[in-house]
């Protein structure tokens, strides 16, 4: 199980929060309203911990900049997670009624854009190479959103071109977030490379938690209906295993099952079933945790301490979590 | 009648498509498509040209911090009109079909975003100052957009609600330009206000004469279909003059059709030809010329020359155009 190692940058983590809140104020209360709807609505906060951690983890001193960063990001990330559910018709998000099911489509696209521009108010005041590197993530998860569309239904997606998307979508801005904060605290050495490695596969390792969870997890805990990446055609790990290597099933069937556009309810459990009796999510579990252990690898050259063991922490909570 | 006054800047403007063909490619074809669909769709390119002139205009030297701002601005502007077609439901634009009607609303919005991060990863090269005038107007112009829902189908609407739409939408965006272009162009004093100033009431002359050519239009030089502002229960100028003195007409009855949420297309034709008939049309002719007058009359203390003549020229375009 396990807990986010939140502690350390319990601070940091609150004037995250502060500057996020002031970011929302609006002329137009909807606005503010459906932001703080999706932004405020108990997200787990992965992303400024594991930037703040990466920033005290190679001794960062005045974390202002990495605050500020840290909250970029996470105003970036809720931008898309707006959008992104419209893209799903993801009815449930963090055990309330998606933004767009509540407010509209139209209003949901409009505050997921307000968000990228708040996003960009204080990251735009960063220097130039970290505006750069920033832009290339977020080009990659624009264009990992339509790689994912254009893979939607196909159930001969290989597990290298769901890891494409994954790296695009999830990994590679979680490990910018760690990337930027130990540059931000200073470093220019190989901890930024080290830092670059272990946010990336913790991102991997979370990604496929989440496309497990959306499988076998519980629904009064996760916060939202399992099965929507069956609904929506969205064929992840747990499937790709299922398909290719689920000897105790008939994959042709599930196969069938998965490309349908239109499916059942019936058919929907049918397809969560015929991946639970696979042995596809232990395989995926596996898949995981070896991430999870290639990023806690990343750390081996770094001084052991509190910030460290918090990073070792992170990595396993993402891989044992509940939701 | 009359063209744009391009000639004068004719080269930087080249800088310009140049650095935005070069923001459009992707690793994904079909957001380049959809981008270059959008953003090489034949638009007049008026802000850019703004930008420009004003820049020269206060005598401006190395051209290069004026071009990518003028990049930066225009990715903005077809971002934002991506979004807003999706928004507006316009089935075409600029002659072609709505890019949401051509590839689908999600891909239309992800590469809206994708065009979002481009104008960033200009724009954020520059200075804080220059960022948060940027994000400020960025800002407004989401909050225009949720204005304008609000707004939607509502015929009480006054003449200053529609302002302020008109303002965040359209007019602050070309005021920003104006004002950025002189800012690198080294001004520093009163010039600075003067152009911004130019830049906001063409704007505003250019919206009113978008909406009058909505509702008179030619629909071949329009390159779209008229009468979508009636249609989308848009209330713009022409329609408050209509329903507030048009003598000639019976204001009960627009209302009633403009109010109405599904409308007919003999409805629509119906209340064209009231508003039409109304007056409405040559008082709202007379308030964007009004505001081009003030436009030019904010360059009344700058020197005379082929920038000025050019900036007095665009003024009158805008309130001249036929599409």
């Amino acid at each position: 199980m396990g807990t986010l190692p939140a502690g350390l940058v319990e601070r940091e983590l609150q004037a995250v929060e502060v500057l996020i809140a002031e970011s929302l104020r609006s002329e137009e209360p909807l606005l503010t309203e459906i932001a703080q709807y999706v932004v405020g609505a108990g997200g787990k906060r992965v992303r400024p911990l594991l930037t703040l951690l990466a920033f005290r983890a190679v001794g960062g001193k005045d974390p202002q900049p990495a605050v500020r960063i840290a909250a970029a990001l996470e105003l970036l990330h809720s931008a898309t997670l707006l959008h992104d559910d419209i893209n799903d018709r993801g009815v449930t998000r963090r055990g309330r009624l998606a933004a767009f099911r509540k407010y509209g489509a139209l209003n949901a696209l409009v505050t997921g854009d307000f968000l990228f521009v708040k996003a960009f108010a204080i990251g735009g005041k960063f220097a130039p190479e970290i505006v750069d590197l920033t832009a290339a993530v977020a080009t990659s998860l624009a264009e990992g959103e339509i790689l994912q569309r254009r893979l939607n239904n196909d159930v001969q997606i290989s597990p290298m071109q769901y890891l494409d998307v994954v790296r695009r979508k999830t990994a590679m801005p979680l490990s910018l977030g760690a990337r930027l904060g130990a540059y931000l605290g200073g470093a220019r050495d190989s901890r930024l490379e080290h830092l670059a490695r272990y946010g990336l596969n913790v991102g991997i390792a979370f990604q496929i938690m989440d496309d497990i969870l959306d499988v076998v997890g519980d629904e009064a805990v996760l916060g939202k209906r399992v099965g929507s990446d069956v609904w929506e055609g969205n064929v992840t790990l747990p499937a790709i295993h299922a398909l290719n290597d689920g000897a105790t099933i008939d994959p042709a069937l599930l196969a069938r099952l998965l490309r349908k556009k239109r499916k059942t309810d019936a058919e929907v459990r049918r397809a969560l079933s015929m991946i639970q009796d696979s042995g596809a999510v232990e395989k995926a579990r596996a898949d995981a945790g070896r991430y999870a252990s290639e990023a806690k690898g990343a750390l081996d050259t770094f001084p052991t301490g509190t910030h460290r063991d918090a990073l070792l922490a992170l990595a396993d909570f993402v891989v044992s979590r509940q939701r």
